[in-house]
């Protein structure tokens, strides 16, 4: 089960919110980006970031709006954000239009990795998820590399899941009115055929941990 | 020309800043969700949201997260960032993998709209953006739906567009050593097949706003 603090109790529509910890982690594992957010002078920061799960701990890349992950580091709290949309939903009436989506907001204190052996598995992690199969394939970060790139970990301890996937919510009088069509536009990511680099050498074929990929 | 502010201002890879409204536009245009960020008991919360776009006005749906919102209207500093992810790209190191993206940031106080008339606007807009066609399509919003649902606008003032577009980076040794395969894999956000209500009466067909969108 999922921790319930005031945060991440839901205000409303509570019978969106998802408790299992196995939904929070299809989420964060079918999601490509998070959303980052942190304070700053007072004022909310939202980015875009790259990131990795490993267990009940996500891991985010801090070579990515840089300064901002300096800040996050500094023991401050984040919360990070992965949604995934999946639909959108067509009623009969405007106000009840919707959208199909799965979401998980986790709300913690970042750290950054020092120790040598689980920041290179933090690294791991992050490749992992971005594009796997490139730990093995492509050249290893090295020492410079490596000291210059910052990786942060953030339990999951304390998160919420949130989830629609269902069809249109119509109002009785609006069913009987029959005047509109209802129903869903699903709205899917999908990966479209690899574009090799201009620069790569002749005789190259695209690796099957890239084509499989975009197979799916 | 979008305004700079120390907090528009990029702190790294200034390069991969775009300075014209034009592309503030287009991003905000063609993204479906916006995630808002907002300071709560002095930490960040970062929620998936509906939004749409006029002008240089930036409409949030008041149904989402509806507590978070009531705390964004009480003229407090927000954050909205769209993100477009358009690729993975896979370079020869591990550490010079990169995604390719589109993403918008925009600082300001969101504003609850409560002139009607602005509010109706606000509404028309936000619809426009989530199913274009259904205004017109769907039955209009009643007095006591109009009544329930709030409206935020929030000026695009202070904001940023940042991107990243193009093939590897890779590193001269690395393109000497040619040991491992380069290139970008494509993302992309489609729509499936519409699928029509189960509660749907026979007869109707699925018009064309809907599958005119689900074509492109």
């Amino acid at each position: 089960m999922l921790s319930t603090t005031s945060r991440t109790t839901l205000g409303r529509k509570k019978h969106r919110a998802v408790t299992d910890r196995s939904a929070l982690h299809a989420v964060l594992d079918e999601g490509l980006i998070c959303h980052l957010g942190i304070v700053r002078d007072g004022a909310p920061i939202v980015l875009p970031t790259g990131y990795g799960r490993d267990g009940d701990t996500l891991y985010l890349h801090g070579s990515t709006g840089a300064s901002s992950l300096r800040t996050a580091s500094q023991d401050l709290d984040v919360c990070v954000t992965v949604t995934l949309l999946d639909g959108i939903v067509y009623s009969r009436s405007v106000n009840n239009h919707s959208m199909n989506y799965r979401s998980a907001v986790i709300f913690g204190k970042a750290a950054l990795v020092t120790d040598a052996a689980a920041k290179t598995h933090g690294l791991r992690v992050l490749t992992d998820h971005l594009a796997p199969g490139s730990w093995e394939h492509a050249r290893e970060v090295n020492a410079k590399e490596f000291a210059a790139v910052s990786v942060l970990a953030l339990d999951l301890a304390e998160a919420s899941v949130k989830m629609r996937a269902e069809g249109p919510d119509d109002e009785p009088e609006d069913l009987e009115a029959d005047k509109a069509w209802a129903g869903v536009l699903p709205v899917r990511t999908v990966f479209g055929a690899p574009e090799p680099s201009e620069d790569l050498s002749p005789g190259w074929t695209t690796p099957p941990h890239v084509t499989g990929r975009a197979a799916t």
